[in-house]
């Protein structure tokens, strides 16, 4: 039979390292069981519980430090709880008391002027401030805090992109900056293959992939998992992408996120295409309907993201085959009679064009309000069954889809009509000669208008398909034979968006000052990288509205 | 300066091929600009509207029969509706009328007692009576209609099922049976390759990819694009699967359908990995997280897929690699330290797995309740912030995820631990030290609990990267370095799926009975294919009412 005892420190703080020292300790002592001790968060309190502690009737709000013993006897409990401020000393006056520890971040940035890196470890709660202090310094920061939200995530980089500076993270676990590791890195060669990931274990799985396979990183620079959320809108990918793409000494990119949304993703893959280095994708979860797509490359896994960038990073030449396309000057207007052609169609473009509408949309934004009337890029299937009742299929009847080219071409909008013309058995026995003449007229009125047809046909077709893909070129039409090369028809006619203008002051040193956790202090040191530690404490003991006062006065 | 006249044929029913041919009739005329000859649906009213008709105070019914014309003047337009009924007998009376031609479907059954399929492709609402008519008489069905109601699509295939035939559709566009194309089907090479496709251009254009590359097709069964809507839970689907499985033509087989639900797709693959055949699956826009799994293997377009089946094809030995693990006995319990690690595990799972929940649910219906409790099985990642506050995270602190494992050890559902161990900077010094233990513990207590732990490391990292690996091997624990090799581990446990027992009667002739578009009939001609066309008109003039109480007299 056991008891629990437990005790409450109103307000207390102490970093994360302490409370689990203590918690060893006393789990350590004869006749404990089990012991807990933590900030009693509601989350907290739930582990806990589920862990087995009875809570019953104890009251603590997040700010207390909680401590619970669960021990053979009262006394055996009681005495635990006794020894806590003797272990607390005990495992404070550990951990390196030898070097001077400067209490504020100003001053440790007075004594190291020449530091560029703030790694900031604190408390959710309390990192807004201190980064937005590293960020007045002038420094990089690298913020390995979670629960910070996501409009002080917004308001900090946004301040960061306006003074050059990196913002890393919130929740930023994973970062290699001029060989040094921050957080959590392994040991792996340097080397030409940069990486920029919103992901932290995303980014080791991939680094060690490519150390494994003989190859080596210049640079990891992690984001945060929100990083590519509209809020922030991809702040720190898009200046880890230009810094890569300027970065001599890296020849393969590597991206890694979990999928975008649309018009951030179509904003990635622009600046991706015309950095003209090969650049590895891995949108993880995110379905792609081609391998490559000019200097990109679509990874469907972490380890095949690290298997390409070997291999690419191995490849003597390094020239992007710059595409001979003109670039397309207006909406694309696809008009399909084959259903799953659209549907593949609207999946591969999805990701470069925006906005883009469709009646057989895959994501909701996607569903096109008026079938019959295009808005920006459309991709339309007409043959679903609200262009079919009472009436032919358009593989068999070009009617409809005639009057609509018409209208497309009529659209001073329209910059490419894109048509599949579906051969075989059941379908018209001569589409193309129906569907030509219209396409002759077309460029005759507007010759800058461009027309793309995808022929889906065997050889032996009983329409003569040597024929009709003849007849379509013979009025200007470019003619591919699968969905795949009319993807890398219309990707390649997309403009490299212009450089963003959000140059990074970059410099190869790494000489960093560390505000919260200790361990990330050890572990620099340990990679012999210049770095300060701060004997962080929350500003007014903790007191939050007290804090923000003094934040406020500070900025005064 | 033009005028438009219209004419409204009340309930009279007229197939699109006649609707289509009067429709160029009328356009052909001297002195008409334009002119439209649709059943009067709302849909097909929008479209005239959209395509330059005024149809101002037009009053029609969707069983009415609508004519527009729009002419230089009155008279012409007039002139144009007044031959309509001579346009109509012209058209009628070409279209072989040399051969004889039944009224009923049952008339034709009766002259071909040896037809083994019928080909319906009659207006939608029409469709589910003539279809049950051809169950009844033993015949499968290739239902090209569309316009079809789930409920008659699941009740139609249920009842196929049960009297083993196929029925391939509504909205079936295409199938090559017994080397004849129903539908819309290009001319490809006869070979050792199967498709099942719930999508008609789906199969076309990986039929026609497979022919290019000198492969060739045993059978290409349709489905239907809504087959494996959970309401219809992919009948006609399973039965193709298992057909070709079976089919000593058939060696290699490729999977094509939009993704379907979690549940049905694990039922899907379950089966394929137990047909002994090597299988190439293009669920189009799902992201797949593996190239290969087992026998199976993924591909990210439809070309792609027709590119697989046929290096498949041409392999000489088809053997495929029976898994040497033991099938999983539980649930699998994941607790992650990585989040996308995590993640990607899901990915890999989720088609296999079911049911799955997560605290980094890809699908709504993955999200778990409490993150404390595994249900079924269970990915977490305990780096999240809800693990998180106030506490270090598991890469440096094992506590909680050790606490966790004991009490997924403690649950007899439990079948096999996950854990990820990611080593380097930041991490904890030796986690192995801490974790190996309680495995040991955990395969005391239950010696059938399966152990499988994912080290994310480079050999380089200061733990001593493979004395930790050792460590955890000396206790029993699989250990992979990569989230894939863990994804074939675990996919490697899973029991093929039984047999679905949906024999289907299958018989290497086709004979077939066309009702409805006369296309399919001249199509079956011309490859010379046992066909006889039914003329077929609507029951009861088309009234819907009327219409069903004939069938229940039918049925009794």
């Amino acid at each position: 039979m056991t008891t629990t005892k437990f005790e409450i420190r109103a307000g207390t703080y102490f970093d994360s390292v302490v409370l689990m020292q203590l918690q060893k300790s006393l789990v350590a002592l004869d006749g404990v069981d089990d012991a807990g001790v933590v900030m009693a968060t509601p989350a907290n309190r739930e582990v806990l519980i589920s862990t087995g502690f009875s809570l019953d009737g104890i009251t603590a709000s997040p700010d207390d430090m909680l401590i619970v013993v669960k021990a053979i006897d009262e006394v055996t409990a009681a005495d635990a709880i006794s020894q806590v401020d003797a272990l607390l000393k005990a495992n404070r006056s550990s951990g390196g008391a030898g070097d001077f520890r400067p209490k504020s971040l100003r001053v440790a940035a007075e004594l190291r002027p020449d530091s560029n890196w703030v790694l900031v470890s604190v408390p959710g709660k309390y990192a807004a401030n201190v980064v937005h202090e590293a960020l007045d310094l002038g420094k990089h920061v690298f913020l390995y805090s979670d629960n910070v939200s996501l409009k002080e995530e917004a308001e900090l980089k946004q301040k960061g992109r306006d003074k050059g500076l990196l913002v890393m993270g919130p929740d930023c676990g994973t970062a290699i900056i001029n060989g040094v590791g921050l957080g959590f890195a392994n040991s792996v060669s340097s080397g030409n293959i940069g990486i920029v990931a919103a992901s932290g274990t995303g980014a080791q799985a991939a680094s060690v992939g490519i150390h494994s396979r003989g190859g080596g990183l210049s640079q990891v620079i992690g984001t945060g998992g929100r990083d590519l959320k509209s809020d922030v809108g991809g702040i720190t990918f898009v200046q880890g992408l230009q810094l890569l793409a300027e970065d001599e000494n890296t020849d393969v990119i590597v991206l890694i996120s979990k999928p975008p949304s649309a018009e951030l993703a179509s904003k990635i893959i622009g600046i991706a295409r015309g950095c003209g280095k090969p650049v590895v994708i891995n949108f993880i979860g995110l379905a792609v309907p081609m391998r490559t797509m000019g200097n990109l490359s679509f990874a469907v896994s972490l380890d095949e993201a690290a298997e390409i960038a070997v291999q690419q990073s191995n490849k003597h030449d390094q020239q992007q085959n710059h595409n001979e396309l003109p670039v397309l000057n207006g909406f694309v207007r696809g008009l399909f009679s084959g259903g799953t052609l659209a549907y593949e169609t609207v999946l591969g473009v999805q990701l470069s064009f925006a906005p883009l509408f469709s009646n057989v949309a895959i994501r909701p934004e996607q569903k096109i309000a008026d079938i019959n009337k295009s808005v920006a890029h459309t991709i339309i299937d007409m043959g679903e069954d609200e262009f079919t009742q009472g009436r032919l299929h358009p593989m068999m009847d070009n009617n409809l889809r005639l009057r609509r080219l018409q209208q497309e071409v009529a659209d001073p909008e329209t910059g490419l009509i894109l048509l599949d013309v579906v051969l075989g058995e059941g379908a018209h026995a001569d589409p193309v000669s129906e569907i030509a003449p219209l396409i002759a007229e077309a460029k005759n009125t507007r010759p800058e208008l461009e027309v793309v047809c995808l022929v889906v046909a065997s050889a032996d077709d009983l329409q003569n398909t040597s024929a009709q893909i003849e007849a379509l070129e013979a009025v200007g039409a470019q003619v591919y034979r699968t969905v795949g090369d009319v993807l890398a028809d219309l990707n390649g006619r997309l403009p490299a968006s212009p450089d963003t203008g959000t140059s990074v002051q970059w410099s190869d040193k790494m000489s960093a000052i560390n505000v919260g956790v200790e361990t990330f202090y050890n572990s620099l040191q340990s990679q012999e990288a210049e770095v300060i530690h701060v004997d962080w404490r929350p500003p007014a003991g903790g007191n939050k509205k007290m804090m923000d006062i003094l934040a406020k006065f500070k900025k005064k």
